[in-house]
């Protein structure tokens, strides 16, 4: 693909959210969950958190695309994240992993770890996190720096452990960070923007991931990874240009992703490096 | 009551919730137990959330009215939504029931059937979920269009259901959409006003369910549910007026809220039909 | 130390903060957890939460202070808190408690019976739960009056039993209220500001433990203490200059938390009592 159809690819996923307000549920962790079906909602989809396996292997077969965010590890999740997962690759739709906090504790590793079976079609994390998750499905031996759900590394140091995963997967990887880069395995683009405030706010990421699983219902990964990430940067810059601290930043960010237009991604900051 | 009745008392119960700050307990989902407690602390009452089967029987006997929202369905939730359910029924205290995401779950249809036999003061659900729990108690024969946690069908196709539940419980049953509709299972009033931007805010019906059981500690549930109803139509409106989006939406709505007074509540925007 | 040393204490203790951002994981409740976690960012640290007993396990033997607050109780915190408590005194690290909700249910009871073992190097509370506290550890005869998650008893009521709390541990005891105290033990500090609208936004008490715990990372436990209550009293009372309701002052509120600056902690209003 060339970048002129890139970013009229990413035009026309903005313009399929708005038109049919996709339902796109989740998983995902109890710190963060408001924020990321706030997200969802600002930039035109649907939400609904799930717990249960039975209720997480509904939505996977009802949804084009479903969330899951190993922030919160409940002991029956061991069931209701692999149940999702499994069902979503079973049936061919869609399914994005973030994989925050990988390296804390065992259910989580051993899922993390059973995953793999499943191919995500998106993969959302930091440097460190993407760097320890190809790490952890042996398809890269680079050790990252993972600390808590901060990241320790630079975006650019986990593009081969990004595109590893994408290769793998056949899928996209979206790597946060200052700069960003959404990989499809071969590709790589380079996306700017974003905030200083964006670290200060629990759940940028998360969200991100979530709004990523609204896009990926109406386009296909690599598109819907990039176009959810561009869809961040501007909403982040512009969000951070009225705002004096992280308390309304959070605001104008719900606000202004409410605001961008399918032709602000046409016009998204991206770098095909 | 004539409507002039009606009006008077809603007042009276905004009164009374000022100057007394009921505490009104809940059981309710993780994507948005934040704001319905912060909703119910700027409408005038007090909120405490609990999880457990002995907990909950512990508040449902200590306050006067308790909130049990289906959302979150944790395995032990069999246990405390049951519990509490029951126990605030046995001691004659009030309890609010919202099946937000009826459908979905072996677990939580098992628990809105059992929750028929606890015959809630009060029901606040949007159209789809009203009709829905309509037919799983077998109290009609009509089918809902429920999809994730979303409605599908008008309010008004919903007021026999809302009737024919509200007849079943001898309580008010409050039909949330476009336009609302309260009802006591023989008179129904329509309530307007609210906003454009209420879907695209997570748990704007959640925490109108706790304000419900707010005024449920201070007056009959006819009255309750409609004052709830038009606080929210008055807020939403308002709120409506001073934001650019649904990120200030959420900050004005809370302090609307606040702000909102008995006298409000006796002008409100209200039709018999 | 006098005066003059607590504030200097007080001022390096935010320098410290700022230039290290601590991280400062939590066991925390799921009404207020984002909100904690947002404090503890905007205050200048880094925030994790989690909820099994080996990842509280792990993160209470990386990091300097782990939050615990006692608000959710799920079955599985059986396990959890009292790991986490257990393995961040075994190891000679910090926690902090909060015993939100003390008197409800049986498991929160019989854990807040077991934290004794385990000294946490600092509690927070409201009045009333410092008294049950004290209580409940057989270290005052005095009673409470908790109701729910409310206190309805005065700080200074409360300061034999934060003594006695402090002396026990060898930590420091912080009470909130209308006006706070700290207390090692021995010296009492009360400290004044706030707003009145912090009781109208819920976790304004978890938030502070969560701060508190950002602080314990950086300083001995009644420098800490008596910081993170002095930097909630100085931002609250900006916060309040600035809003018009509850919705705008938690906005407000989490904007100041980052501009305050260690120069404001040096000037706080403080009274040695």
């Amino acid at each position: 693909m060339t970048e002129s159809e890139i970013r009229s690819c990413m035009k026309k996923a903005l313009e399929n959210v708005r038109n049919t307000t996709p339902l796109a549920p989740s998983i995902t962790n109890t710190v963060t969950i408001n924020f990321v079906a706030n997200a969802q909602l600002a930039a035109g989809g649907s939400a609904a958190c799930v717990y249960l396996a039975d209720e997480g292997k509904a939505l996977a077969q009802a949804s084009k695309s479903i969330y899951i965010n190993m922030g919160t590890q409940f002991p029956f999740y061991a069931a209701s994240i692999r149940t999702t997962a499994k069902q979503a690759h079973e049936c061919g739709n869609k399914w994005v992993l973030d994989p925050v906090a990988i390296g804390i504790g065992k259910l989580r590793t051993r899922l993390l770890k059973q995953m793999k079976n499943y191919k995500p079609q998106i993969i959302r994390a930091n440097a460190s996190e993407a760097i320890a998750l190809a790490n952890l499905w042996k398809l890269s031996d680079a050790v990252s720096n993972v600390k808590g759900v901060d990241s320790f590394d630079s975006t650019e140091s986990a593009v081969p452990s990004a595109k590893a995963l994408a290769s793998f997967t056949g899928g996209a990887v979206s790597v946060s960070g200052k700069e960003d880069i959404v990989t499809d395995g071969t590709v790589a683009v380079k996306c700017s923007g974003g905030s200083r405030f964006m670290p200060m706010v629990t759940g940028a990421g998360c969200s991100l991931g979530g709004v990523h699983s609204v896009f990926a219902c109406v386009a296909e990964p690599f598109i819907a990874s990039l176009a959810a990430t561009c869809l961040y940067n501007i909403t982040g810059k512009r969000a951070e240009e009225k705002s004096t601290g992280p308390g309304d930043f959070q605001v104008n960010f719900l606000n202004e992703l409410y605001r961008a237009t399918p032709e602000d991604l046409f016009n998204a900051e991206i770098e095909i490096i």
